[in-house]
């Protein structure tokens, strides 16, 4: 996710890493070599009776514009799913922490423990998205005993969740909560779990492989053969006005790729790092433990992962 | 759903069972005879004082393709609505799971009653959506006497509910848990009910006849007639010209058919199989039923089914 | 809607009841006797100095597609939510019989009475809807004193849903269910409720008139003026090139008309007689009162009502 | 809201008053005058060497109906939200009524005071949404006291609200109810709330008001220039063509604007005075208080207010 | 947020602040700009053999409008999610002080306390959201213990949240309501909590700058190059089509990227202030504390902030 301090917007259009701009060079270039084949070798095709015109292009690239409008959709719509499942794993953090603060207003060290757990919960979704090893942030976090059942489990995530559970059942079991206040604290934990398998529906149910397939096979060929009908009309200019065009189709369709798995760590995915920082300083700070882990700060290409 | 190794994007575009290229070859080889046909007869009809320009194909081949985006947008949603809810069914099963195991930490036996008829559940609405035989996978999960009750039944996934329902009942007839427990996990099995009900409904619904008839009868024309419309522009370069933008609406209308029914066994239809497999092994871990079944792997062509 | 065994695409396209086209069969006529009349007067009218090209009409024609498309969404959007209600319909119906059996697993009196009062609710639902006579459906299903109070009444879907709620309110009153249980009833009755305002809502708010009034005046002039756009280029092409295009546009706003009440008893509608039929069947299975109605089947047309 | 006995199609297009076609009079007249002049200069200023080709106008006018399409989408799903409001308005009503017959058989005194609070509520929300005075309705429903407290009110829908609140609040102190029992009416209570928020929401905050300058800026210029770009093809045939586009176009326009505000007066927005007539019938059919009032019949120009 | 009287359509179009005229200025000046530049070289380049015709724009504009129209879907949506964000506070504001008063309705000191801190939470989310200093506002409402606890945390309006927790759990602590109560109260303020991290979501998630690059770029690209190639065709009309075509563009550019932060201080932007002053003045009303303070008035541009 790109958070850049608000720059003069002529040099935001010479950006290089915030846009796709990189992954495309390669097109793009070919592109450029292809215009100019296409003008070197324009009076010899147009002696063979062949007129690439524009008008079957234009047709074809209102459609490809229809299509690649569709799949920016469901790929953003991905994206937004996935950073408001994010915000509600933090929603349901703080809605846990304020229910046990304000039922078990003196118990710190029982506070403490489903602090750290629920910490935990959030760094080890993360991991288990982004296919990163979770030791290092567990270790920090669990007590031994529960680190050790988690680390063993196939599914550490949801086993934490579990974990948080036997901690609110051991309330209702020693009657320190009554009924009422029990199943009020576990329709929160199913929140949790709402997030944890939105998340790995997101990540493990791509949008349906032809449409990238179909699309990109289209878009390419469609910027292959662009320069041949633009070449009639105009000559020395096709080479700019080709690029100019392919950049517009090329790039949204790159974009669309890249947002299609938010959980990565490309420019414009998720900042699940930052976002876990944030849960963590927000769950700490409700607790009253001090001093709080230091925000994270974009890199030098103003990303946060 | 295809589930493969990146690829370098080169040796993607020549994909062939992600795509549906398979399903639309006769289409396509179709449209480039025609094709060769207008090239060869196009003198001859040039004289007859008819001329099929391009201008009305263009504008109805791009009203096409908003009604194409329109039916995909359809066909889509029903792929998404299909696969939350089985998110959902998995969500749901860790839920009840982790709510019995908690508030009945030390009866095994019935914990693993709960859990296999939960699994049970799962694999049956697979069968019933692909109307396939649930005898082996319910012979292998349920007690003799509730398996006889299921399978006589007509409607034997909501049979399983019932049971599960039963199962429930008797906690609160034992007085074991309060009606306060009790309605929480009857409100537990209600989402069960809804992912049950939810499917049927996609299943039984298809979108309306009339849009698949309409616009297939529309893009098949338009692609007939393409190419006589290229012909007087483009010469012996009509047929690649016309395969390639035909394949870009066949490909589409296409892929929307094969969405339309997200419980097929396809290549981009949704992986019943892999999911139940997930949701067994999730359930049996929750409750430390070792060993676990082995994940399913993808086939030769990359896809889960 | 239109349920048929899947056929070969070829006969597909033939198809006669299933797509719009005999709603629209006369204009389409009219439209190539139009064509024919701007063949013939062709010569004469171009000597007035006066050229129809296809430009204006190119502009207009995917200004009216883009239209056309939003008006679907709207219809198609009707008929979507109708059919989720319906599917709630079966869910509910389903959870407040598991809730009874599960309770009072004993008293079949009592839960055949509820039972017979959730069937009658779905049929005087379904008559209400399409403004046919319940009296035969509430004849057969309510005992005598409920029917008698129910027919007089001019709101008789909700009166049923109120004796619903009386049966649950004397057991509440007989200390038979606790507050809790009662109040987790109560709730499914209101999801009822949702279902029967639902229904009504779409069913009293038809898409604005003005929508289908400004696109059937665009559509039908449109598909009037293009034959004299397209003679000049298509000569004796234009009878079949104007009924093609024109069939598209006519075929899309007929059919967004025909779904904009999704509770009629058309092609492309919902089969409440089916669906009330399934609903039926579920809940004298869940209450193994045997023999169940047969299942309907389709008509002749492949069609549900 | 238009609701007229389905006529002939031939004659719906000529109507009148259901489509804006009666706001957009002016305008479509200023734009024949304008075509006028098109065709009487075209001589003289083709001889400067001016030509307004329509390729321009091609590409503004598809852009303009893609941004035509977004705004009619935002002002339709805004007319569905506030109809939808209204729906849960008359299904919350039923629900509260019912609630208290089932749990209060007796108490006529008391079901009648809710009773009469609840179709207050939807009057006085019709009048604050109309900003018309409630005085009448007001006095015809409320006992004197509560009549009172609510006209001193600057927020009188909010203030009948809280008064359905101490009503149930009496239940509850007097402990004829108990808390669970309590709580749930109180929901009940907080989504009529939702309704009274929502509509205020809708009714205060239009669509950015630049997204309609922007909008009606350019389809007016657009419809003025249009004739000159016209008159070279077209000649004698300019002002028709051009009148028929631009009623395309301004009527959809006219008919967003109109849309935005769906608690006007005009003939598509929404009907609210039957809508609380609907609410009064069936709030009183449930407390079985006849006379009803007679429903509400559409005037001389089909229209329900 | 623009509330401005009614005004006469003619004048409408001529508003200076309500559209986003004044932030495009420079733009379209440059256009006009490079179009005299483009009508004073055209004699000169068309010798070079270089035709930039509309053709390959006509194209690329559609594409673009495409592609803006999903940009200003995606923008419009947070618009209208941020708003409904901040109707739920007012709703669910409404909804707690009523439950208080119904519960506790003679303990004055306690409904003042809740009040207090309902209103502090709005306006601490605002300064939050506009990054502004909630110190003023804070002093005026919160008591000095709690002001002091909640300036010095770095997530003062959770804090604030937390202690409107104490509250609640003081009188459940003190047996004056029992858990169903209390559980109640604390969902509702969960409900504030999901207002909180909404409001966070959106303002720290933009959508991914890529989207706005690409488009800017291509944008701005776009119409620098417009009047080059319309000027073959118009001539001296040159500068006017052009910068017509190019306002359309930049000007639903300019719009999406101000509505892109809803919580900014712009014209299109919502009115916190108004807003929060609301929600101030309906609680102050409901607990009968007068006199209210005065609603905000809109500025001279007819702004409300």
């Amino acid at each position: 996710m790109v958070i850049r301090p608000s720059q003069h917007w002529f040099f935001r259009l010479l950006d290089w890493h915030g846009s796709v701009l990189s992954k495309i060079t390669f097109r793009l270039s070919l592109n450029i070599f292809i215009s100019i084949i296409a003008v070197l070798c324009y009076q010899w095709y147009e002696q063979l009776g062949v007129h690439l015109t524009i008008a079957p292009f234009s047709l074809l690239g209102i459609a490809i514009a229809i299509f690649l409008g569709f799949r920016n959709n469901a790929s953003y719509s991905r994206l937004v799913e996935a950073r408001t499942l994010w915000g509600t794993l933090l929603i349901q953090q703080r809605n846990i922490l304020r229910n046990i603060k304000v039922i078990l207003p003196n118990d710190n060290n029982y506070q403490k423990e489903i602090c750290q757990l629920a910490i935990a919960f959030s760094w080890s979704l993360k991991h288990q998205l982004r296919k990163t090893n979770p030791m290092v942030d567990l270790y920090r976090l669990l007590p031994t005993t529960i680190l050790k059942d988690v680390i063993n489990s196939p599914f550490p995530t949801n086993r934490i969740l579990l974990h948080l559970g036997f901690k609110i059942g051991e309330l209702r079991d020693k009657n320190i909560i009554s009924d009422v206040i029990f199943q009020s604290m576990n329709k929160e934990l199913n929140l949790l779990s709402d997030v944890l398998g939105g998340c790995e529906r997101i990540s493990n149910t791509p949008i349906p492989f032809a449409y990238t397939l179909i699309l990109q096979r289209t878009v390419y060929l469609f910027c292959t053969l662009l320069p041949f009908a633009l070449v009639s009309d105009l000559h020395y200019m096709t080479p700019f006005v080709s690029v100019f065009i392919s950049y517009t189709f090329l790039a949204w369709d790159a974009l669309a790729e890249e947002l299609e798995d938010p959980f990565g760590i490309s420019a414009n995915d998720l900042p699940l790092n930052a976002i876990c920082n944030t849960i963590e300083r927000n769950a700490l700070e409700m607790m009253d433990i001090h001093p709080l882990p230091m925000p994270l700060k974009p890199n030098k290409y103003f990303n946060l992962l």
